[in-house]
């Protein structure tokens, strides 16, 4: 089968591999229907993230049953599947608190798993899917094309952003800051409406993010940042700032601009993967601000999310504005890295 | 008057002082019956914290209203009063979100107003309450002697130890580790078993903390610190660790051990003065750890712990072992600094 491999920074290429096999009594082998490219696997393209070389890459994919293991009672050849960005038993005591992502049976896409075998990563024909009962989610019936885009959100950025929302506390009639336009920020913009918020300010300075977050429901834009982004926050709501922050990016500069755009005794949900973010604690000592979140436990969301995603209320498939089929993922790579794109969809 | 002032480190003296004026329409002036030693005075007493000297020192009491001013209508001469550790309007925005330590027309005792004028402290015979309606609350009768000790924890420690547990979500039947065994741990506590906590662990090497942490309800309590303690955490938690976790302490260390003891999805409560405290927030992203709480917001609290402590229900005055009148202020700081009392009250 053909499957992405990152062969060094910015060496991406489309590689003749070894179909999957069935390994374990719990695995599937799923046939991708479609896959994306994730803000996160640019930090591995760039050469941030020490990676081995080479390595499979991607996370994200829906796809179809191709076979099943003898313990595999949850999902059947030729269900249409959508798998969350790490495998989790769904079972153990941790994914029952709903953190599929500390699951001892879990793992990630492309990475050794548990048992050190190879897995594989999400941007191929096939794939080995551990844990499949408990990783994998059907839906009632073939999606047609139109609907695919918009079940792959599930996979990652949609949960992602409202996990956000979720440990940031977003209830209905709450106002709300998102820090961070990427595809995650503008989904979290998207779950802080619809989980009922009043008021939703997404922080962007791109025309074309811009736009996508107000069709994604954001009340005001502000281009502005630091304290001058701030300022304008505090003037929408109230004097005192936002009761919930999104952190959607996990910068040292977009933390500050959480904090700074939280009123005192507000949360922030943080979702963006801290790479020099800090946080000031005698400071969210004295205003009582909350910081929570983390690697979204997307597996534990996909359920609820789904009815909206299948009923056309929310459409966060629309955060894909690059479609291309697989063997052009590297231009996908390519557009997101030099912010062409926001996201990149890679159809099989 | 007689008031105690803070000279230089450790150097702590009752001495006689003007006696306070109404000096706004708002202003009450209330004579003590109780007040106490807090922790967090220590630092001052110290010389850690940066204090002008002379300064006055308290934050912390319960008392008579002499007089009130021409606005005040909520409180009237001879009412029984409490007073939290800052006072505040409690009428607005931020007040009504529950977060009165933040409100702009506040302030803490014995520094000055945002008038400039000079404050109370809470360890003297008279003190002028700013915001007397917003910040007085008080009991239905006259309380009784063996009260006030109790009513008197209702300014500060009790409900701080409140906050650490609502703010790290403490619901009934969830578990519990505190720590920090001071008299803010120990009443955190009593709060996180008055709020249906299945399970309480208290964190205390101390004989006699740990017997007054088993009074307040501790079900398990553990000698033991760092990964040792952490991992007796787990084994009582299902191995993965505790729900929610009350950091009590402020310190780097006790800080760590907060982290090391929340399971995957957990939360912590803190209201321990971050001094050299710090997070690791790439391992709180990969473990979900969620942390709220800072100073708390104690008149907000109040009237809903009145009724159990009135009651009996909860006896937080308990965590005073060591009374003495007010003119011997200066042994109270002497036990708490070196730690042979818990927390001392000092009476009028």
């Amino acid at each position: 089968m053909r499957a992405t491999v990152l062969h060094a920074p910015r060496d991406i290429r489309l590689d003749d591999v070894a179909d999957p096999q069935l390994l374990h009594d719990t695995d599937a082998i799923v046939r991708v229907v479609a896959a994306c490219v994730c803000g996160s696997d640019l930090w591995s393209y760039r050469g941030v993230h020490p990676d081995p070389h080479p390595v499979r890459i991607g996370h994200e994919f829906v796809g179809i049953v191709e076979s099943v293991g003898a313990d595999v009672s949850a999902v059947a050849p030729g269900d249409f599947v959508i798998a969350p960005f790490m495998y989790a038993d769904n079972t153990c005591l941790l994914c029952r608190h709903g953190v599929h992502t500390s699951c001892p049976n879990g793992g990630i896409w492309g990475r050794p798993d548990r048992h050190g075998q190879d897995n594989d990563g999400g941007q191929g024909e096939l794939v080995r899917v551990p844990q499949a009962d408990g990783t994998l989610v059907t839906t009632p019936e073939q999606p047609d094309q139109a609907m695919v885009a918009h079940l792959l959100t599930l996979t990652d950025v949609f949960p992602t952003g409202h996990h956000a929302a979720v440990a940031a506390g977003v209830t209905a009639g709450s106002n709300v800051v998102v820090v961070g336009d990427g595809a995650v920020g503008l989904s979290a913009v998207l779950a802080a409406k619809r989980l009922g918020a009043a008021s939703v300010v997404a922080m962007s300075r791109h025309e074309d993010r811009q736009q996508l977050a107000r069709q994604f429901g954001a009340d005001h834009v502000v281009a502005e940042r630091g304290k001058a982004g701030a300022g304008l926050v505090r003037e929408l709501f109230d004097g005192i700032g936002a009761d919930h922050v999104l952190e959607c990016v996990g910068t040292k500069e977009s933390m500050e601009q959480a904090m700074r755009s939280a009123r005192p005794g507000g949360r922030i949900g943080y979702v963006g993967i801290p790479h020099d973010a800090e946080v000031n604690l005698p400071s969210m000592f004295g205003r009582n601000i909350g910081i929570a979140g983390g690697v979204a436990p997307v597996r534990g969301y996909i359920e609820g999310l789904l009815p909206d995603v299948l009923s056309g209320a929310v459409r966060p498939g629309d955060v894909f504005d690059l479609t291309l089929p697989l063997d052009k993922v590297a231009e996908g790579y390519r557009a997101m890295d030099e912010r062409t794109a926001i996201k990149s969809m890679l159809t099989l």
